[in-house]
C-alpha cells in the first residue's frame, strides 16, 4: 500500500492514538453517534446496557449497515464544529445512504428527531423506542429515507448524491452542501460524470458544495476502484476534474481529529475566500474556481469488531453489514457485541435519564442551524409559489379547427420566458436539458437568460453566460438530479428531454416517485414542487435518427408508480400545452409528463375551449364529428397525442366524404388519468361520465402516441372495453418521412378509417369499396415514397389535413 | 484559448498546412472519405458532379450529421495506415454514431459494402444508389447501425462505446480496439465511469483498447465540457485515471497528419510493449499498466463550409449536421455545396467508372484485416457454442412436493460453475455484476475462477486475481455495456443484478434490443449469443432494504419490444431454474430474463417434472390441485414467480383443508410468454391450450410476481380473461419480514383465498365463514409482527407451507 499511505498533508505532527482535550468533547459526541448507531442495529431493550446482555435484548432479525455508518458520524461530528465555530448553514447529503443509523443517530442526539417524532423521547424510554424502530416491521427504513429529518437524498440506489448536492447550491449563495461520496457509489456512471457540475455552479449566486469522497475501501464483498487507487492517481483526477484535493487518512482518532478539522478549515476558507473574490467582482475571468473536495480514508467498520469468529471485518468488506451476525443465539457474539458496545463507555455519554448530557449537547449547533433541521433539507419550508402569467397573452390565434401550422413548444417557450422573467428576483425557476433547450424550440427562454457555463466563454459563442439559468449538460442524469435537488430545496424547475432518451432515468424517476410517495404521508414534510417532464422529439418525428430515437415507453413506467403520484398530459396543440404547463407549475409532490411535439401542426383549439377541454382531461370534439343529433354514433375515433390527433381528424375527414352517412365521434384525451377507474385514480372520470363518452357498446378506434397495450390496461375496467381498438407504436419505422412512420406503424388516418369501417356493425358493399380505395393509397403511398424520399402531397393532403 | 493552445507534443517540425509525399495517399483515401460523407447527406444523383450541381440532384430532405464525420474519417485513414504497416487485428468503435456517413463510406472504400449489398456497386451507379439510400425512405438510418458493416455499436444513445470497447477487447489478446469517444457522449455518466475499466482488463489474456477521445468542441448547440477544459486538466484526468495521454491538436492537415502518424505509433508501440511485458511474465506485481490513450483535438465539420450566411460553421455547433441547409431551393447554397465537394478533387479520387483509383485502394488493408469486414464486428462469425454439462447432474431431489429449503441460485451457481469450467480453454463465458456474484448466491463460481482486478490485490483479499472470469463493478452500466461488447464480439455471458436496479439499464436494454431486430433481419450478420439477465434480490426479498430497493417493473419494459426478441422466465423454483438456465445459455439474438430468488425456499418438482413443465411453458399441478376427477375445477389458482407459487400452492391447501368441497386447480406458469396469443409470441400457447388449462368462464385468481397488469395485457385476448383476477405488487411495503410485505401487497395465501372464495358463484355460508377465519389471521399477523419483528410461526406455517 505503499502509494496509499496513511499520510496527512495538513498535519502530521500529533501523536497516534491519543485524542487530546481541544477534540475529547467532539470525539464523545463521534462515540455517542456511533453507539447509538449500533444500537439501533441490534437492540430491543437495554438500550443503554444498564443490565448484562441478554438474548431477549437483542433484535430477531439483525438488519442494516454498520460498515459506512462510523465514518458518516465522524464527519457529522467534524461539520458541527465548523458550524458553530463559522455559524454555517450547511446541510448534509448522505450519498451512502445505507448509513441510515448514522443519520438518524445525529438527528436524535439535535433533539430534532423528538421534536418530529415526539413518542422517541429523549430518555431511556424514548432510546429504546429508536433502537426498536429501525429496520422493523411498522418502523423506519434502514436508509437516510424521506422519514429522516435533514435528508434529502436516500442512496438507496447509488449514484446521484453529488448531483443533488449540487442542485441544492443552486441559487442559494449562503448554503454549504457537504456531500459524502462512498467509493462504491463513486463508481457509478451518475456520480463520475456529476465531478463535472462544477461547470454549472457560479459562485457568485450559488452556494458551495463541499465533496467529502469517503474511502472506506470495500464494497458488499469486493475492493472498491478508488479504494484501490494511489494517492497521486486520486491527486490527479481530481485536479483534472477541476477540484482541489485534500486527503485526511488513517484510523487512529486523535490524528484524525486534528486531521480531518484542520481539513475541513482550510476547505472552508477557500470556499470563503472563492466567494468572496467572486462577489466582490474580481472573479469574471475565464478561470473556473478550483473548488475544494476533501479524500477521507477511513476504515470500514472504524471502532467495530477488528475481528469476528477469526475473520478480518474492520478495515474490510466484512464490516459491510452486521459484523456481528448471530448476537442473539451465540454467547460468543453477544459477549462480543457487548463488549463493542461498553467500548463507547455509554455511561459517560448519557445522563441517569437516558439523555445525552449536557456538555454533550453544546457540540450540536442550535436550532435551523442543526443539519438535521435545516430548513433547505425540508425544501418545502423554503418554496414559494411561482409567479405565474395568464395563459391567455400567449394563447394561438384559431381560424379554423385544423388550421396554422404552429410548433407548439416555441409557443410554451414564451410562456416559459416570461415565467424566468417574472421570478428572475426570486431567482427559484430554471429550466434543465441535454443540450436541446434550442433544438426544442424552447428559444424563447434566451431572450431573458442564458446557459450557465463557468468554463471558458469564447467571442463567437452564443446564449453562454456566467448567469444563465438554463442548464445544459449531455447527460439525462445530472438533469434530473440537479433538478431533483433544486426541486427537495423548494425550488421550481422544468426537464425538457427526448422522449426515447428519457429511460436513461427510469431508476432514478423510480426513487424520486418513491420518495414522494412516503414524503407526502409524513406531515412535517412541506410539500415541494412537482418534476415537471416536457417530452419532445418524440418518436413520431425522429426523421432523421431512426429506430434507435424511437421509444414511447417512459409514460408506462411511470403509470406503474403510484396513481396520486404521477400525472400524464399529451395536449394535442399550442393552446392545450399552454394549459398544461401552467397547471404543472402550480402542482407539488407530483411528477406530471408532458408529451408534446416540436414540430410544426395544425392548431384545433381556441384558448377557452383548449381551457375547457384540459379542465375536463379529455371530451368530444364536436367539429369533427357528425353524430350532434343525440343519438350514439356508430363508431367513437378517440385519439391522444398531437400526432394521433392529427391522424383521427383526417380519418373522420375521409369517413365523412366517403362514407357520409356513417355517425362518426371523435374525442380528444389529454389527462391520460382520466381514462383510468376513478378508484384507481383521482382524475379518472366516473363510468357514467365515460360511458356517455365512449358509448357501451360502439367500436373504439383508439389512436395513441405510445404503446398501444396502456390504453387498454387504463380503460380495463370500463363497459365498453371489449370494443377498444388501440393503434399505436408497433416498434415499425425506422429513419423515414413522418407519415410513412404512422403508416409503418398502422396509426396513420388510412389505417384508422379501415378500423372503423371493419368494426362497425353491418358494413356494406360500399363501405368495402371505401376500404379497398383507402389500401390503394396505402401501397401508392409506399411506392412514391421509396421512391421519391418525401411524402405524395395529394395522398398526405387527402382528407384536407396536413 | 492559451490553455488549450494547438500544441502537437509529438511533433512541431512541419511547415503547417502542406501535406508532404509521405502522406499524400493517405490525404487523399481521407478526403474520398469525406466526399462520399457529404455525397449521402446532400445527393441523390450526378454522385462524382461530372455535371454542375443542380436542384435535381439533391435530396428533398437533408438529413445527417456532418461535424463529426471528418475527424472520424481522419482517425480511419490513420489506423487503416498502422493496421497495414504492423498487420494488426483492428475494430473501430464509432462513439459518435451520428457520424454514420463517415463509417458507410469507409466501408464503401474498402469493398466490404459492394461485398455485403452487391446492388452497392463499385462505380458510378453503385455510388447513386449508396448516395441515395442514406437516411431516405427504406433505405439505411443515419448512424452506423446494424446495417453498417464493421460496426458493433450504433451510437443513437450516447455514453456506451467505451463498455462496449473493454467486452470486445476480454479474452481477444490479439484485437486492438480503437474506440472513438466523442466530448458529448464523455459528458454521459456511463461513458465517465468507463474509464475505470481498465481496472478489469489483462494484458496477458485480453486484448488492448485504444481510446481515442475526439473533441471538436461543441455538441448540437453548446460547447463541450471536455472540449474547454485546458490540456493540463485533461492530462490530470487521464492520468488520474491511469492512462498515459497523448494529445493530437490542429487544424491544418499537413502537421496533423504527421502529428497523429506519430501519435498513433507511439501508442502501439506502448500497447505492443506492455502486452510483451505482460505476456513474458514480468508484470505480475501491483501496478496496473499505463494503457496510453489519445486526446485528438480537430474542428467540428473540419474541412467543410468555413461559413454559412455569414455565421460561423467550422469548428462551431452549427457544423453538427447539415451546415448548408438550402442547397435545394438557394442557388448560392448550391454554389457553396459544390464548391465545398469539389474541393475534395473527386476527379482525382474516382476513376472513370466511378471507382476509387488503385493507388488509393492500396491505403486499405486486405480481407478480414480491413475495420470493415473484421470478423470480430460480426461477432456470430467467432461464435462457438458453449459447451454444457447436462443439468441432471445438478438437480435436487424431491422428497415430496413443497418440501426442502433450497436456495434456487446456489444450485445454479453449481451449474455455473461447471460451465465455466468446461468452456475455461474455450474462454468464452463471463459472469457480469455489480458486486453481487456471492450475494447472489453464485459463489460456487469461485471455486473455479476469482474476480478479474489489476489494481492492488492485498494478501487478505478473498477469490481476486488478475485472471478472474468474473467480472465486478458497481455500475450496472459497465455490466451491461461490457456484456453486450461481449457478446457482439461472439462470446458468451450472463448478467446477475438486483431486479429493482436493473432499470438503471432500461435504455441500454431498449438499444440491444433493436440493435438484434435489425440484425436478425441482415442475413450476413450471423446470430450471436442472447443477453441472458438473472434478476434476483428480488421484490419480495428486500428485508434489509426496503421500498427503494422493490420495483418488478423491469419486465414489462422488456415485453414493450418485438415478441421474437425477447423472453421472460419464472422458474419456480432450482430445478426450473436449472433448465432455464441451460436453455438460456442455449438461444441466441435474443434477451432472456431470469427472475429468481436466492432465499432458502420449497422445492417443487423433480428433476424430469421440471423438464417437462419448463418445455411446455406451463402447466397444471396435480400435487397442489383437486380437480382431478376430469372435471372442471370451480376456481383456478394461477402463478408466477417463486413467491407467489408458494403464496398459491398454500392458498390451495388452506382452502382444501377448510372447504373441501371446492374444486381449485392450481396452474404455474414459468414461461410468461405462453400466456401471450401465438399471433404475438412464438412461444404462445393457442387458445385451444389455453383455454383447456384457465377454463373459459371459472375465476382466476393469479398471483403475479410483478405489476399485475402485465398479465392482464398478456392474457388480453383469451376467451376467460374478463375472469382473470391478479394479485401482484402494489407499491406497499417497506423493510419489513417477507411475509408481511406479501401481506401488505395483497399476494398472501390468505387473501389469494379469500379472492377465490368471493369469485366463486353461490360460495356459501360456510364459506363465508372461513373468508372470515382467514381476515382474523390476517389482523393477528399484522399485529404480532409490528411488535415482535418477525412473522408469527403459527400463522405463517398455516396451511402447511412455509
Amino acid at each position: 500500500m505503499s502509494e496509499r499511505a496513511n499520510v496527512n498533508p495538513v498535519d502530521q505532527s500529533g501523536a497516534a492514538g491519543a485524542v487530546d482535550g481541544d477534540f475529547a468533547l467532539l470525539d464523545a459526541y463521534w462515540r455517542a453517534a456511533n453507539y447509538l448507531s449500533v444500537g439501533q442495529i441490534y437492540l430491543l431493550a437495554n438500550p443503554l446496557l444498564r443490565e448484562p446482555l441478554a438474548p431477549e435484548h437483542i433484535k430477531p432479525r439483525l438488519l442494516g449497515h454498520w460498515g459506512t455508518t462510523p465514518g458518516l458520524n465522524f464527519i457529522y461530528a467534524h461539520l458541527n464544529r465548523v458550524i458553530r465555530a463559522r455559524d454555517l448553514d450547511v446541510i448534509y447529503i448522505c450519498g451512502p445512504g445505507h448509513g441510515g443509523p448514522g443519520m438518524v443517530a445525529n438527528a436524535y442526539l439535535e433533539g430534532t428527531y423528538t421534536e418530529v417524532y415526539p413518542t422517541i423521547t429523549e430518555d431511556v424510554d424514548g432510546l429504546q423506542r429508536l433502537f426498536r424502530q429501525f429496520s422493523f416491521p411498522g418502523g423506519i427504513p434502514s436508509h437516510a429515507a424521506p422519514e429522516t429529518p435533514g435528508s434529502i437524498h436516500e442512496g438507496g440506489e447509488l449514484g446521484y448524491s453529488l448531483a443533488h448536492a449540487f442542485g441544492a447550491a443552486f441559487d442559494n449563495p449562503d448554503l454549504v452542501v457537504a456531500c459524502v461520496v462512498g467509493d462504491g457509489e463513486a463508481e457509478t456512471g451518475p456520480l463520475a460524470a456529476s465531478w463535472h457540475s462544477n461547470t454549472f455552479l457560479n459562485p457568485v449566486h450559488d452556494g458551495a458544495v463541499l465533496p467529502i469522497l469517503h474511502l472506506n475501501g470495500y464494497k458488499i464483498a469486493n475492493p472498491t476502484v478508488f479504494g484501490r487507487m494511489s494517492d497521486k492517481d486520486l491527486i490527479h483526477l481530481f485536479k483534472g476534474y477541476g477540484y482541489e484535493p485534500l486527503i485526511v487518512s488513517g484510523s487512529e482518532p486523535g490524528p484524525m481529529h486534528r486531521q480531518m478539522a484542520a481539513t475541513l478549515d482550510q476547505a472552508l476558507d477557500r470556499i470563503h475566500a472563492i466567494q468572496q473574490e467572486a462577489r466582490a467582482g474580481a472573479a469574471t475571468g475565464n478561470a473556473m474556481p478550483r473548488w475544494p473536495m476533501i479524500i477521507l480514508r477511513s476504515p470500514k467498520g472504524w471502532t467495530g469488531p477488528k475481528e469476528v469468529d477469526g475473520k478480518r471485518v474492520e478495515g474490510f468488506w466484512r464490516a459491510h453489514q452486521v459484523p456481528i451476525d448471530k448476537a442473539k443465539e451465540n454467547p460468543a457474539h453477544r459477549a462480543l457485541l457487548e463488549s463493542w458496545m461498553r467500548g463507547y463507555e455509554p455511561e459517560a455519554l448519557f445522563d441517569d435519564h437516558g439523555r445525552l448530557r449536557a456538555e454533550l449537547r453544546g457540540q450540536a449547533p442550535q436550532g435551523a442551524r442543526r443539519m438535521s433541521a435545516n430548513p433547505h433539507a425540508n425544501g418545502g419550508l423554503k418554496r414559494r409559489r411561482l409567479t405565474l402569467p395568464p395563459i391567455d397573452g400567449y394563447a394561438v390565434g384559431l381560424e379554423r379547427p385544423g388550421g396554422g401550422s404552429v410548433e407548439a413548444t416555441r409557443v410554451m417557450g414564451t410562456y416559459l420566458r416570461d415565467v424566468m422573467r417574472l421570478n428572475a428576483d426570486a431567482r427559484n425557476f430554471r429550466l434543465f436539458g441535454p443540450d436541446e433547450t434550442a433544438s426544442n424550440r424552447l428559444d424563447a427562454v434566451f431572450e431573458v437568460t442564458d446557459r450557465v457555463w463557468m468554463e471558458e466563454i469564447e467571442p463567437y459563442d452564443v446564449h453562454l453566460a456566467r448567469d444563465g439559468r438554463v442548464v445544459e449538460i449531455l447527460s439525462e442524469h445530472l438533469c434530473q438530479g440537479w433538478l431533483e435537488g433544486y426541486l427537495l430545496t423548494g425550488r421550481h424547475g422544468l426537464f425538457s428531454c427526448y422522449e426515447a432518451f428519457v429511460h436513461i432515468v427510469d431508476a432514478m424517476f423510480n426513487q424520486h416517485a418513491k420518495w414522494l410517495k412516503i414524503a407526502r404521508g409524513l406531515p412535517w414534510r412541506a410539500p415541494i414542487a412537482s418534476l415537471n417532464y416536457l417530452l419532445t422529439s418524440h418518436v413520431w418525428r425522429q426523421d432523421h435518427n431512426g429506430f434507435t430515437h424511437q421509444d414511447p415507453g417512459f409514460v408506462d413506467h411511470v403509470v406503474n408508480k403510484k396513481a396520486d403520484v404521477v400525472r400524464v398530459y399529451l395536449p394535442p396543440d399550442a393552446n392545450t400545452l399552454l394549459w398544461v404547463t401552467e397547471h404543472c407549475l402550480n402542482t407539488y409532490d407530483r411528477i406530471n409528463v408532458i408529451v408534446a411535439g416540436k414540430q410544426p401542426s395544425p392548431q384545433w383549439l381556441s384558448m377557452e375551449e383548449a381551457k375547457r377541454h384540459c379542465e375536463a382531461g379529455l371530451g368530444i370534439w364536436g367539429f369533427a364529428s357528425n353524430d350532434d343529433d343525440g343519438r350514439e354514433p356508430d363508431v367513437v375515433l378517440a385519439c391522444a397525442g398531437d400526432v394521433p390527433t392529427l391522424e383521427t381528424v383526417a380519418a373522420a375527414d375521409l369517413l365523412r366524404q366517403q362514407l357520409p352517412s356513417l355517425r362518426v365521434r371523435v374525442v380528444n384525451v389529454v389527462d391520460l388519468m382520466t381514462l383510468q377507474s376513478k378508484d384507481d385514480h383521482p382524475h379518472g372520470l366516473t363510468d357514467a361520465e365515460f360511458d356517455g363518452i365512449f358509448t357501451t357498446d360502439k367500436p373504439v378506434i383508439f389512436a395513441y402516441h405510445g404503446y398501444p397495450h396502456l390504453i387498454h390496461r387504463l380503460t380495463y375496467s370500463r363497459t365498453n372495453h371489449g370494443n377498444f381498438h388501440v393503434h399505436g407504436y408497433q416498434e415499425e419505422g425506422t429513419t423515414t418521412t413522418p407519415f410513412d412512420m404512422v403508416v409503418l406503424n398502422r396509426l396513420d388516418r388510412f389505417h384508422l378509417a379501415i378500423a372503423a369501417i371493419e368494426r362497425v356493425a353491418g358494413a356494406n358493399a360500399a363501405a368495402g369499396h371505401v376500404k379497398q380505395r383507402f389500401r390503394d393509397k396505402l401501397i401508392e403511398h409506399r411506392a412514391y415514397v421509396c421512391e421519391h424520399g418525401e411524402d405524395m402531397p395529394e395522398i398526405r393532403n387527402w382528407g384536407g389535413w396536413t
